[in-house]
Parts: C-alpha cells; sequence; structure tokens
C-alpha cells in the first residue's frame, strides 16, 4: 500500500525554553514523511524548495524509501521560513516570521506514479492546493486524511468547506475544530464537523493527548507525560504521518484500528518532542517504537472494574 | 471499612453560561460525603454549618448511611459562603466573594467513634485543622488522602508542607501542583512532590482528565467528553469522593486499585457536572454509575497492538 502526502519543506528558527535552532530542516511534508517511513517503504512526497534547500535531506528521505519525485526544486529561489517561539506551555507559540518564498507559487501537478496512491495525508496547505491534489487522484484513494489551519478559517473558509466535502479524515488541533465550529464544547464541535463531510475527526491536544470521533464513538489517546519537552515543533505532523503509516501498514481503516493508528502516531509524536528538529525522528529503531507503544498502552490501561456496588 | 471526610459546607452562588443557581447547597465535604456514599454505608463527615443551613440536608445524609454527628451547628451564625462565576473554558473560575462566617472558627474536635477511622479524606481547609485532624486519629489511618489550593501555599506554606509529611495522596489540580512544585513539568512536579511526603499524587485536569503518579508509574484517567459541561462546582470533590469510596469499598490500596479508583472518581465527576449543584448526584443509580464506568473503559480501551513495523 503507498501513502501520498503533500506539505511544506522549510527552514525553521525555533526558540524553546530549552533553547534555539537555526535554519533547522522542517515542514509538514517532511516530519509526515519521516514517521510514515517507519510503517511503509512507499511514500510519495509533493512539497516546493529552493535552491537552497540542501539535496541531503531528499537523499536521505530517499533511502527511507520515500519518493521525492514530487518535489520541485526552484532554481534561484528560497525555501519556505518559518521563526516560531515557544512559551512554558507548549501548546502556545508565537510566530515571528513567515517567509512564503517558493511556497506563493506552489501548484503542484502530480508525477503520473503518485496518482493512483492508496492514502492520502495532506498536511496544512491552501485549500486550493489541497483540493488541487484531490481532483489529480485517479482512482479515488481508499483514505483521505486533511489537516488545516485558522489562517484558512479566516481567509479562505468557502474553499476551505469545499474541500471538506472531498475527505474523510479532518486532523486540527483543539482551538480549530472550536473556530471551524463555533462550539466550545468538542463534542458538538465534532457533530458540527462531521455535517461538513469528514467521517472521522482527529483533534490534537497537546500535552493532553489526541481525540478521535466519528458520527457515534470517542476514542482518547493520552499524550505520555514527559519531564521535558525540548520542542514542540512538528509533533502534530509527526502523529499524523505516524497515523497514516500505521494505516498504510495495516489497510485497515475501521473505527478499532484507527485507534491503533492513534496510539502509534501519538508514540511517534512523543518522540519528536524530545529533540529539536528532526533529530530524534531520524534516529529511531522498530523496537524504541515498539516499547513506546508499550507504555501508552500501560498509561491508560485497567482491568477488573467488577460491579462492587 | 469507614471513611472520615471533612471539609466546608457552604451556599454557593453559582453563574454558569447555562445558568445560575442561588444559594445552592455545596462544600467539599458535602460533595464528598454525597459521591462517597454510592461505595460505603459507613461515611463519618466533619464540618461546620451556621443555624441557616437546612437540617433537611444532614437528614438525607444521614438515609446515604453517612453520621453527621461531626458537623457542628453553631446557634446565631452564618453557613460559609462562596459565590463564583464560570467562563466558557470551565476550567477558570473567577470567585466573586467568600465569606467564611462559622468557618473562621473551625477547630474540630473528633467524635469519638469517629477516630478509628480506616480511610481518611481531608478536604480543602487551612492546613492547621487538616493536620488537627490526623493527629487526633488512632489508630494511624490505612490511607489518608488530602486537597489544598494555592491560596494555604501563599499563606501557610510551613503548615502545607508538614502537613504533607503525615499523608499518602494528595489529589489537586494542575496548576497547584505547579506551584507547589515550582516545576511546569507535571512529570517533574510529582517527583519533587513525592519528596515532600505523600505517596502517592492525584493532578485533576478537568476536561483533560487526571493523572496519578506513584514514584514509578503513571495513569491516566480520560474525562468524558461532554456536549454541555452545566456546572464544575464541587466535580473536584465528588471525584476525590467516588475515589476514596472506591477504595474504601474495595479495602485495597495498592496502585492497581486506585487506577480503578481514579475511574469511578471520575464517573462521579462526570455526573456532577451534568446539572447544578447536587441535583444529579442526590438522583443517581448504581446502574447509571456502572454503565458510566463502562463507558470510561471504552474511551481508552484498545487491543490489537501487535508488532506490525
Amino acid at each position: 500500500m503507498s501513502l501520498l502526502t503533500i506539505g511544506t519543506a522549510a527552514f525553521d528558527d525555533i526558540e524553546t525554553p530549552f533553547g534555539r535552532a537555526e535554519r533547522a530542516i522542517g515542514g509538514a511534508a517532511v516530519y509526515i514523511s519521516w514517521a510514515a517511513s517507519y510503517f511503509t517503504r512507499d511514500v510519495r512526497m509533493v512539497s516546493i524548495v529552493g535552491e537552497d534547500f540542501p539535496q541531503t535531506e531528499l537523499r536521505e528521505l530517499n533511502q527511507r524509501g520515500v519518493d521525492t519525485a514530487g518535489v520541485e526544486v526552484v532554481p534561484g529561489r528560497k525555501s519556505f521560513y518559518w521563526a516560531g517561539k515557544y512559551q512554558h506551555d507548549m501548546n502556545v507559540r508565537d510566530t515571528l516570521a513567515t517567509d512564503l518564498n517558493v511556497l506563493a507559487d506552489f501548484d503542484p501537478e502530480l508525477p503520473d506514479v503518485y496518482r493512483n496512491s492508496d492514502y492520502v495525508m495532506l498536511g496544512n496547505l491552501t485549500p486550493d492546493v489541497q483540493m488541487g491534489i484531490i481532483s489529480q487522484m485517479e482512482p479515488r484513494p481508499r483514505l483521505i486524511a486533511m489537516d488545516t489551519m485558522n489562517f484558512w478559517m479566516d481567509n479562505a473558509l468557502d474553499k476551505l468547506l469545499d474541500t471538506l466535502k472531498h475527505i474523510d479524515i479532518l486532523i486540527i488541533n483543539d482551538e480549530e475544530a472550536r473556530q471551524l465550529s463555533g462550539e466550545y464544547s468538542l463534542v458538538k464541535a465534532a457533530h458540527k464537523i462531521h455535517k461538513m463531510g469528514p467521517e472521522f475527526l482527529v483533534i490534537k491536544k497537546g500535552e493532553h493527548g489526541a481525540l478521535l470521533f466519528n458520527s457515534e464513538d470517542i476514542f482518547i489517546a493520552p499524550a505520555l507525560p514527559l519531564a521535558e519537552v525540548f520542542d514542540p515543533t512538528g509533533a502534530g505532523d509527526t502523529f499524523a504521518g505516524g497515523f497514516m503509516g500505521y494505516l498504510t501498514k495495516t489497510r485497515d481503516t475501521s473505527f478499532e484500528n484507527m485507534k491503533r493508528a492513534m496510539i502509534y502516531g501519538s508514540a511517534m509524536a512523543s518522540f519528536c518532542v524530545e529533540k529539536f528538529s528532526l533529530e530524534r525522528l531520524k534516529e529511531l529503531t522498530q523496537e524504541e517504537i515498539y516499547d513506546r507503544v508499550q507504555k501508552f498502552r500501560a498509561l491508560t490501561y485497567f482491568d477488573g472494574i467488577e460491579q462492587v456496588l
């Protein structure tokens, strides 16, 4: 099974209470592809970079089984750049700078061999570009997941709502779910968002875990309580990459299997925040991932709830 | 097995986005006792009220098996009064008024039959009063749990730290854990708080659930995602009452059994917020409680995490 992903590839300047990283490699498509590469050798990446983006980064991805034929390199231009600063509450970040650079003209045409991908993860981008990808897929993928952000709700709501009609899973954070639905209660928010199109909704809550909804049921994946979160950059995309990577690997899109995908996604995200940028994601072993998943299981597992009353 | 609890009995004026309640019956000891009464018929309540407090409320508790011999009624004085207002984020509340009234002179002497109680739940009060109860117990109870709040950290820290050396479980919220420890990370906070005395720590996070720590392990109980939280007043005390009630009923203070107590406590709290004041807590059936516990299980339960990588 194959997974197509589209998103940014970027340079990030990051400041956290633990230190700073300058021109670290980042971007949604990069984090998603790295995380998914631990589950499947058939990841197809779509992105755009300038001539300043290190070719070694793409080669490393190729060695992980990620096809980067869909990554456009624009001569004489610069890659997307983001600078941000985190406070002690790592759920809150201030964006200090955003230079779109090559991203301003991003209008990807899929390589022919990408069009029949089984699973699709649309990283956060303008809904126009996300819809453009969906319309190039043939046949319709088994499952299309999508991330978005407040900016598109403010500036491209009609196009965003149109795109939502064509996807299966929306993966956003709690603040975004509240803005999109106009509801404070996440249960009510989920109800409204289902009516917009997506059968499944994942709401990410950072250190408070993540919720999976379909129209009837809810599953809660915990976040691993950590002594230190060095850098949350990319954690949401890493979650999405692990989540979709697991579904791609297991070929099962039932709600029951999505629960397991939530745990694998959460486990991958818990690694991501342990070091700056992609550092930790690049050095993982399958044993580490499996041990982490067992830790997640232990966090919420209990038995012996008999009727004691 | 018997459970002794001490705390306020109060009139609450409450305003939430869903409405308001005036002079509703509340207070930590009242919520704790009601919640615990679904688990054990041997609850011993210590509190203080003025002559304005309805005798019917104490009689209702008696009918639930709660001994109110330890509730002092002061003629010619008024009961403790609290007024508060909740915003849409029900984790945040503004206190509009606090009239200590009879609580200002609270210096309880335990009825003799209370002194040998097996389990103790010290509701939020000045650490002097909490320590006074501990010193009157004979023999030392099997388990002493305690709640506290920021106010005592600001105004009676030495006495609070002294009291912490004599208890087994501290039950506080995330903000309080951070202030008490001086650590933002709850993992680090737990580590420091263990060194202050309590072997176990429960950190309540409202809609984000609750964490149980001992020196080695962590357990996470989810909160039930609700479409509407009508009134969070008393939810923390209701959690504590359910938690300690379950331990009293099952006579097992192992970490494994505390996990189950966390779920029962969370289930009780999820009922509490469905209506104003004690309304929902007074009308529960054992079937409802057991069904709710099964819902909590379904929220986080998953199986079949095989080594798929």
